[in-house]
């Protein structure tokens, strides 16, 4: 099957073929190439929701909350669960997967858990590669649940329109939340676990936080809401403040911005991941030993290398 | 200064041309090029060891009181306090200054924090190359302090020779550690924090974790070490252990398939950031632009901006 008809079956619908079209596009190489060109034309309409927080605060349980809020309001939900530390096994491990199971046979949700393994550019490139495959099937949202607060996690949060940033009463200080940065990537803050003694003190605190944060007039200004995701109770106001973040990137023109900024990355991406290809020819192995026995230095290197590929 | 001379002055112990090295590095360009190409014959000998795990396990202290445990056997000792989770505003905050004052004033310690902004490739890379300044500034052991277990710090650690994982009591059950995916890039794993309740329990689970893990004859076997980091309890042990773990990866020939891999990924890095550099030309606004309107798609683009480079 080629490109075309692999999209043209993936938005028709055919699960079979979107669960092809992402294990294509996270493989990478030329046929991944060939289907994001092919798809690239359908994308752009869906609302991307990331969910990240530190390990524990009970991340795939809410995704699993909202994904049912959301498709009671008559949308449909596609879940990219990240894993991003198995660059040496690869795979997810089998709870998510069970927390996920009351989705299970909905036709109008799509789960994928990802690994890293095999693609040159990282997960976060693959990642954004199986948002566009979800886009272009035609999910009205796609959920992508990251572990963690590192760089990952932060350009993951990137290809995002809306993030939400999962805290749990308890963990850790005022300080460490500062110091893992989510005050400058949370859209929309989440204290799970709500029913947990010390949440109105975190709540508290991340109010404190925000207030404390350089804020421009007509910037937005994240919400701090509780939510119990075992009970699914709190889901329909986080629903309600994705859209409203949404409907405000829109207005304030930062949505056509944000596009923007993709478009560049998702080129400068494309120009990375073509250099390597180009360049690993016969005299790469050769300059890899060079520069092991510091003979050569990495730059010196790659300038020859591109010397090679003609004038520029 | 031009950069032969900047090498000379650090090489020479001038901590201020460490410092003017390290900014260079960061910022990244063809400056930072130009001085990592000077400074590459003189690297390769120091003892690389990250640590690394999640906010609160009170990593900051530990690295302090690892240094000075390192220090009083006579090694000089780097510190790069990576804080990756700051791409907009940049900077670590001054917590991890305060913990690490106790090192201040001792010649033979040299402590820089790193933000990720401004540079190309992200803050690996810029870790990356932090780290081979001090390393051709003579340092015996750097230091590289990551917080969480995210695909960034996953690549940080592969600039490492030996990966501390500090873990400590009650954080996390061990489903969660499996998920967090430390198994795979620990070398040795230390319990922090060891006179609070639960530590026996946690040491058992990585014990039992590490004894489910596949191992071949000849592996290195992670350790699982304990410490209370505010009392320097522990750092001896666990200095010897990163020590004997080191003799074991030049003993193995790792540490030479090591510095191969680590050569390929200077070289990959290096072609990745020239090839932006040269195709951010006159035409490159122009594919931004057409992308965000769908009417190209990115790996069309970069194609077409190869080719305007010249035959391949």
């Amino acid at each position: 099957m080629n490109s075309q008809e692999l999209i043209a079956r993936l938005r028709g619908g055919e699960r079979r073929a979107l669960a092809r079209a992402i294990t294509i596009v996270e493989t990478g190489g030329p046929a991944a190439r060939e289907l994001l060109a092919a798809a690239y034309p359908y994308t752009g309409s869906t609302h991307v929701v990331g969910i990240t927080g530190p390990p524990g605060a009970g991340k795939s349980t809410l995704v699993t909350a909202l994904a049912q809020e959301w498709r009671s309001r008559g949308a449909t939900v596609g879940i990219v669960a990240v894993d991003p530390t198995s660059p040496f096994t690869g795979g997810a491990v089998l709870g998510d997967r069970i927390r996920m199971q009351a989705l299970g046979g909905d036709p109008g949700v799509f789960i994928r858990s990802m690994a890293s393994r095999g693609r040159l550019g990282g997960l976060a490139r693959a990642t954004a590669d199986a948002v566009a495959m979800l886009d272009a099937a035609g999910f009205a949202v796609v959920l992508i649940e990251t572990v963690g607060a590192g760089q990952g996690e932060v350009d993951i949060a990137r290809t995002a329109h809306t993030t939400l940033v999962v805290e749990v009463p308890g963990m850790g200080d005022d300080v460490q939340s500062i110091k893992a940065g989510v005050l400058e990537i949370a859209d929309v803050f989440v204290v799970n676990k709500a029913d947990r003694e010390g949440a109105d003190n975190t709540v508290r605190q991340l109010r404190a936080m925000l207030h404390l944060a350089d804020h421009k007039p007509g910037d937005w200004e994240p919400p701090v809401l509780t939510a119990i995701a075992t009970a699914a109770t709190g889901s329909p106001a986080i629903v309600d403040a994705a859209t409203r973040h949404m409907a405000h990137l829109r207005d304030s023109g930062q949505a056509a911005e944000r596009t923007r900024q993709a478009a560049e990355r998702e080129l400068a991406a494309a120009v990375q991941e073509l250099a390597l290809e180009r360049l690993r020819g016969p005299a790469w192995e050769q300059f890899v030993a060079r520069i092991a026995a510091r003979e050569r230095d990495p730059y010196g290197s790659a300038e020859e290398l591109f010397g090679e590929l003609g004038p520029t």
